[in-house]
């Protein structure tokens, strides 16, 4: 049960998000900038450097939600999204992914400069201004939505609502959700 | 130097809004309904519990220009401001605000439920549902900027700065930021 009563029974975010629009509406529109707008970066690339911050804060509803969105757009499927939330320095990625994930999870552990060394590797592959500031900035947003929906102790759905949630956000996008349609940020 | 090149001069998250207006736009909007829009929580407890959080972050930035909005709204103006930041459980607070700042810091640490004692205490005080979705969020979102404005090693200003920012901001609020106004979030 969550921290808080909520005037619907959705999981994780969907509850919050359904519960307070004022609020769903900028962290929606925020997620579908992040994740599904422009950039130089793929839509699954992006979802999946959200599922491994996801992981590194331990916070199952988005890892499993953004995990489930990345495998449906990436070739490698759930096996490579497994694969990297298990490791990325073992997992069948690009050096370059590999190296913005790097960059992610030195966001996920402290508000500090990204180090000199992760920024460097990154270029070397290939990484822009624009690879490094949507890489930082979704790893950030990801604390926030992980904190969110943890610090609020959401409940946990069972694994086939996020393949399901996949469905949904890749076709249509994360505007508009909160209001039952329950998939997951 | 910032990690990446920015199209103006500005400090802080200031110079990040400018450079990217897509990711300004909701950034900007979720700032103005947490800490301004409706809420059972004075503007000036919800600048103080974001000043709070990101001097836990250690984000200089973030921390001296909520410290100065939150300073320009609170009766206790600075010295207060700096007592909190310091140690909230000597500052000159309400037990209210204090249980609400243990929260916050509860969030700040990591994205896990919030302790069951720190709920308690401030349903004891008065809290509601509304108080603690909007403490939790509040900190969650400041986990997000800070890392935002020190991942990518923004310029820091002056103090003169966040007293002119403070101006602005409580006046006019944070939407249309980054378009040169040079207000901080």
């Amino acid at each position: 049960m969550a921290h808080i009563a909520l005037d619907n029974d959705l999981p994780g975010i969907s509850g919050l998000l359904a519960n307070r629009p004022d609020t769903a509406e900028p962290l929606g529109h925020l997620v579908e900038v992040l994740l599904r707008g422009p950039s130089p970066l793929p839509r699954g690339e992006r979802e999946l450097i959200a599922a491994y911050v996801s992981r590194l804060n331990a916070t199952p509803f988005c890892a499993g939600s953004h995990g489930a969105f990345a495998a449906a757009q990436l070739s490698g499927g759930e096996a490579l999204v497994a694969a990297v939330l298990a490791d990325p320095d073992t997992a069948p990625v690009t050096p370059l992914t590999r190296a913005l994930l790097r960059i992610a999870a030195e966001v996920q552990s402290a508000a500090a400069p990204v180090s000199d060394e992760a920024l460097a590797a990154a270029r070397a592959e290939g990484a822009g201004d624009t690879e490094i500031h949507d890489t930082v900035l979704i790893a950030s947003a990801f604390c926030m939505y992980n904190r969110y929906v943890s610090g609020l102790s959401t409940r946990i759905p069972d694994a086939a609502y996020y393949r399901e949630s996949a469905k949904r956000v890749v076709a249509h996008g994360y505007r508009g959700l909160g209001a039952g349609a329950g998939a997951g940020v």
